[in-house]
């Protein structure tokens, strides 16, 4: 649970998007959805920033990484081989009183005593079936009915098995009525968990309700049993928090959306909108390869947006239904053919002077060069991007103290994954997750080399160069290394042995003649988590008291100037001095060209100041009578054409010649 | 249907665009999804160039208008508001014998003789039947039958109506028999159109199938009738023409896609991916006015993907079911404000010089600014848009020799629709629509205040002080024409009398009050139909014979350097030279930053410059000796520091200082 100090952090944080344009509600008009959220004026501008520094980043100014923009709807083969047809799902179980549905997991876990029944029973139209039955029953009958009322599967069981012939013919022509009129017996258990401070009587009444609803009235409850629930009992979270019901067992609820492609809506159209940006890189791993001259290790990037049918959204726009990735798959060489070419794989230590003891990756010492090199395997090349993806961060005005790192343990890995960092973003309502940095294996694209029949791998002339060269022994070695790895993973996968072990034989034959499936590193980012992270992070109020001692307070946004939706705004000092609103405005029409420039003559300076503090606007530039009269006092006194820059984060203001304005801001918002 | 020649050009750009990473086939190791298309390096660079320049022109580099990024999921109840729920649909068919889907629409007409039957039956079976019901039937039943084996229903209705009561009741026992069992007797009509040149047999037999599927073996064809279908005949295109099948009556197929949100999949979870982004424009106009401080007229742009479920994907990625959508609603006065506020409405004319009659919008007259007018009413500000436009494509280097507008005729316009113009393309398949630009009147923002229940109105302080000034009978003037105007919607919108009456008097006395419903102008453009026009533009192929006499045919890409996916290459002249390589890494590190760039070492420099043409490059900067041992001759002969700028359209060679380089390219990219 949220502190309730984070909750009105969170408000204010909502009301400052909705109030100035960065976040709406996705279709408020309509009273919303849920889960989704569009982003305003502000908002685009904020995003459109953030991503373009991320593409830049990752792809214009790297060698080693080009760029993608695949589709939303693909083939849904590609989700089989991924595994997201089987297994993206979340456990959801159903309320058996009001059909409510629940997610399993995070049902609220309840002690008290749960009342089990095993059935229900309208008893005066049993007897009449009875009478129907056995035109003369014996009084002992209906009696023993009446007597047993409660428990009347165990006495139908007894005539069933009686002595009596005509006890047993009763029972088999009981049982054929029964079969046809399904208003006099339920036999399906329930259970309730009596409410606290509530009579047993209440649960009971819960009971009546769930055999009414399967078409029994007057319910005598079968079989009563009670049980205490403590906390860690297997039913201590299948009950219904709000009735004490029992909840159905919890069934997997994939989260993938799903549409219908095509003129006809069979099974055979179906198509899922994609739960992630990466898959799209593995599918077309060939084609970017073949055509961008990029030789492994290179990566490549996309972004995009990506859909999961959250049961809960929840945390403004932290987990929605709808959002956008960054993702970048870094293809890397397998650690044998690091070995063979290089001779050795470097260290974590070697590379950055760290421990390469799982622990999280320190800056790189002075004097070693964080460059990639030949003998960098995926540990290196893991802890590489951990790096480089926390400098992007601190970047556009997130510390390094507001982040943390969370290293995933051996045990929390799938089963395919070396290693897997999250950077933690310190949100109000939590330290949740703005980025993950997988060590996938060669995984994904063997994947999708066994599901489609299409060759992943590549050829690497200077593996098959270096590999000739190697002594006999090594080569068998690393061709036996590469073939356990290849043998795990194909068994993992369910391939038969015999077949898994001439697979990983041919693949461990290919690796000497240069070819492998290239492993993967994946930094992978949500876009509007960071945008939340960004606004949490600016969100500063200010509490100011004026002349007459009215204190006021009011926010301002300390984006970072990268960042920031409007880079600089442009303002006469007063609005009817022709001269100054001229050269504002001349002034913002040579700026708007080079950055997001905003021209603002309403209101007081003062009032106008405060409105771009909370856009987040870092520099304000104010054309005032020095402007023309040239500065009043000082060492520039008498110099004409200067602005004023007023700084967002101080209020501290300098002055500046007209000509270098847009250099100066350049150099502080690029 | 295409020339073959367009037809050769369109093949030829697609294998380029496959072979140099423009665009992929979305899936296609899984064999592809039809409609979908993925865009590689070389195309992610294109797009987003075309995207930032659409963006920045509309909102950065204009006052009045304002970005938007919303979800691609809204409430559903947009969707019926905006029409696209009851009317977005194509009308379907299916082929009755091999259920083959069609769009009726596009079914080609077809002539010759239909066959029509109506019905089949299996005649021993019958006979079996009436054996069954007449235990002792007179034999002329049994022979009846068999005489009329071609018209049974006929035959039926006699006996059904005999005087004999016998047979009245034989037919009434064997009318309870045929319904019973269905495999006797269909009644369900059908029809086959004869295939040119084939026996009349074969309809028969085309349709004893149809029969035979309905559970009629041997079937006995019912009342054959023979009609001529020419063109023009409503029949004509009701015939399979794989087959000659009748198909099913068109039915209307909505080409929204269709989800469930949450996570139960009930009709109330039905949600759509957005067919088009304008709607959530119209959706959150109130938010982003109350935010933006925007006044009217001001416009809200919005880019984004959007999803049509085409029937029939054609054209490469002209008509794909997943594109991007870069659109304008740009709000409006009504022009009943506009002349209360200004006086009088500007015709075309006095805005522009040029004839207001509908037709397509010239240039402005020497000295006519184009800056909005406070007096442009929504004649203008359509013909603006168009202009507008034209001068976007023109900057991005599509001349106006290849576009055409296109002005819908009334009888094409939407009701609701004051006028509509496309900007078409000449694309190799055909002259086709680019963008259209919509004057839409207040018809949308007055469906979501209809179906929401919220206002979507604005209050307008200059109206309100204006039209308290105008004397009466002006006053009357246009509030009845603004009634008279609203009256029109409410009435189309199928309000009952009364009810339109009394609210088109509210929203005419609303006016007075400076209150009103802001009309819209919707320029309207698909991003990936862009790219195809600027790749078909680009498209050049060139012919060069080598020294050997050797002539080789290869491509160059002619793209605006606006839109170019790399602005330049660095290219040091040969690759085994230290001082040119490190030279011409450093030019490629200090331009990254700045513009798309690339290093290319591999190869002679003459293939290095025909990969940047295929490419699209425009410029190719080239490290030599001279750059460090100074020009060889002419004017600048000795001077160091140079490098050769290759110019990709004609091949031409000038030097230029290193130094220069930046700002050189800089004014040419930009």
């Amino acid at each position: 649970m949220a502190e309730p100090k984070e909750n009105v952090l969170m408000e204010k944080i909502t009301s400052l998007c909705k109030r100035r344009g960065f976040i709406f509600q996705s279709s408020e008009i309509y009273g919303g959805i849920q889960g989704f959220w569009d982003y305003g004026p502000l908002g685009a501008e904020l995003k459109r920033n953030v991503k373009e520094l991320w593409w830049s980043t990752m792809t214009r100014m790297r060698d080693d990484v080009v760029g993608l923009e695949a589709t939303i709807i693909m083939h849904p083969a590609i989700w089989r081989a991924s595994g997201h047809v089987d297994t993206f799902s979340d456990p959801m179980c159903d309320c058996l009183l009001t059909k409510k549905r629940f997610r399993a997991d995070q049902v609220e876990p309840q002690t008290g005593v749960a009342y089990h029944f095993k059935g229900g029973a309208n008893l005066e139209l049993l007897v009449r079936l009875v009478e129907k039955v056995n035109t003369n029953p014996a009084p002992n009958q209906i009696e023993d009915i009446r007597a047993n009322r409660n428990r009347i599967s165990i006495k139908l069981s007894q005539w069933r098995a009686s002595e009596d012939p005509n006890m047993r013919n009763v029972a088999a022509a009981l049982d054929v009525e029964l079969s046809k009129d399904k208003s006099v017996l339920s036999v399906e258990p329930f259970s309730v968990l009596l409410q606290p401070g509530k009579p047993p009587e209440s649960a009971r009444k819960v009971a009546a309700q769930f055999y009414a609803l399967r078409g029994i009235q007057n319910t005598e409850l079968q079989e009563e049993q009670t049980e205490k629930i403590e906390l860690g009992h297997p039913l201590a979270q299948r009950f219904n928090p709000e009735n004490g019901s029992l909840l159905t067992p919890p069934v997997p609820f994939n989260l993938m959306f799903k549409t219908y492609v095509g003129p006809t809506a069979t099974e055979a159209d179906v198509a899922y909108l994609r739960p992630e940006t990466a898959q799209a890189i593995f599918a077309q791993f060939k084609n970017v390869h073949e055509t961008s001259r990029q030789k492994v290790p290179f990566g490549v990037a996309q972004m995009g947006k990506a859909f999961r049918n959250e049961v809960t959204p929840r945390n403004y726009t932290f987990r929605s239904r709808e959002f956008e990735q960054m993702e970048l798959e870094f293809f890397i060489k397998p650690d044998e053919a690091v070995e063979a070419i290089a001779g050795k794989v470097a260290s974590a230590a070697e590379a950055f002077g760290v421990s390469p003891s799982g622990g999280p990756a320190e800056p790189a010492k002075a004097g070693t060069p964080n460059d990639p090199q030949p003998n960098w395997g995926w540990e290196v090349w893991h802890k590489y991007w951990v790096e480089e993806r926390i400098k992007f961060y601190e970047g556009i005005g997130l510390p390094r103290t507001t982040l943390e790192e969370y290293w995933q343990k051996p045990e929390e890995l799938a089963h395919y994954a070396r290693a897997c960092v999250d950077i933690l973003f310190k949100f109000p309502f939590g330290t949740q997750e703005l980025e993950g940095i997988a060590a996938r294996s060669d995984y994904d694209l063997s994947q999708h080399e066994r599901c489609s029949g299409k060759a992943m791998g590549i050829f690497d002339e200077e593996l098959r160069t270096a590999f000739g060269k190697l002594p006999p022994e090594k080569q068998t070695e690393l061709k036996d290394r590469y073939y356990a790895a290849r043998l795990k993973y194909l068994t993992k996968m369910g391939v038969p042995a015999a077949e898994a072990g001439a697979a990983a034989q041919e693949d461990a034959d290919g690796l000497a003649k240069g070819q492998y499936i290239p492993h993967v590193i994946e930094p992978s980012a949500g876009v509007d988590r960071l945008i939340l992270a960004l606004l949490a992070n600016a969100f500063t109020e200010v509490t100011e008291t004026d002349a007459k001692g009215k204190s006021e307070t009011r926010v301002v946004l300390k984006f970072h100037p990268r960042v920031a939706p409007i880079k600089v705004a442009v303002l006469p000092l007063l609005k009817n001095k022709p001269e100054l609103a001229a050269k504002a405005r001349a002034i913002f029409e040579s700026l708007r060209g080079h950055m997001m420039a905003f021209h603002d003559e309403a209101g007081s300076i003062g009032r106008r100041y405060a409105r771009q503090d909370e856009a987040g606007t870092p520099f304000c530039v104010t054309v005032d009578f020095e402007t023309f009269e040239g500065i009043k006092d000082g060492p520039q006194a008498g110099v004409k054409d200067t602005v004023t820059i007023r700084h967002r984060d101080d209020g501290k203001q300098e002055r500046i010649a007209t000509g270098e304005l847009l250099p100066w801001l350049l150099a502080r918002v690029k």
